[in-house]
């Protein structure tokens, strides 16, 4: 099962892989997405959709999972984020995959072990989890830990169905 | 020229569309997209993407405008309609069309005259400037008067090219 995660943002979007076979994690590939601020906002829209579709075409993915976004009290920038934000839950639904969706406390509570962990916490749990990776950003940092947190509920929820059969 | 006008939202989004001649306008259609609270975001986004998809397929517009976005207190709302907002920017931009964005008041302002004009007052001057249009919804009405305000702007910017040519 090979999990994309995404960090979204207009200016940076974060994109992480991983592969997921049982409970072993195997990195793939991560990177971050750009659009220019100078550009009108449809044509950065345009830009962040083709390049998404291009890492979904690249790497094959068999599910997403998107960091939910923080509704803070600068409005302009939660809209801004909004609109990065649907670019992230369209690409891979329009290929089919199901997107899942995380508080980023769920997120740090995944791979740290608390909801209030540190970035630094955060980005140390994922180098741990997939030793050896290049990270190329701090946003591919973040979307690799989403990619992780959607591994693990995987994970979980396939232990628990397997119990329930050997239950039956 | 024909004029795509679009008003955001993700239960509701408003679409109408205006055929420009000169100084001559013509309806060409209008109606709402309409997507379920009961679907996931992804869903929902991925529903509006086809229907708005399909718009376009059918009617062929030249050019795109899409209503600015209140930037209000409830900050949920807001970025609800960032990601619906999106949507409408992404689907004319992939389609080649050049998007324009105008914002509440000045849409208010070109179809009726005042920036602070009543929602009822703008509804009655998209009839008469669109004589025996059938207006599906209150969404498609503001669209409809986001596809004149376009129209107009366009207008003015030929009678002004067409005056800088005279004057040569």
């Amino acid at each position: 099962m090979r999990v994309l995660g995404i960090d979204p943002g207009l200016r940076n979007m974060g994109w992480g892989i991983v592969d997921v076979a049982g409970v072993r994690l195997r990195h793939v590939a991560n990177g971050t997405l750009r659009s220019l601020g100078t550009d009108d906002l449809a044509s950065r829209l345009l830009s962040l959709h083709t390049q998404l579709a291009q890492v979904l075409r690249t790497h094959s993915p068999d599910c997403a999972a998107v960091e939910q976004t923080f509704v803070n009290k600068d409005a302009v920038a939660t809209l801004k984020l909004g609109h990065a934000r649907a670019v992230a839950l369209l690409v891979p639904a329009q290929a089919g995959l199901t997107v899942g969706e995380y508080a980023p406390n769920a997120v740090k509570k995944a791979v740290v072990g608390v909801g209030k962990a540190a970035k630094v916490q955060v980005d140390h749990m994922v180098r741990m989890q997939l030793p050896g990776v290049q990270i190329d950003s701090p946003d591919a940092a973040d979307a690799l830990a989403v990619a992780l947190c959607h591994a693990f509920h995987m994970q979980s929820s396939g232990r628990l169905q397997a119990a329930l059969r050997a239950a039956e």
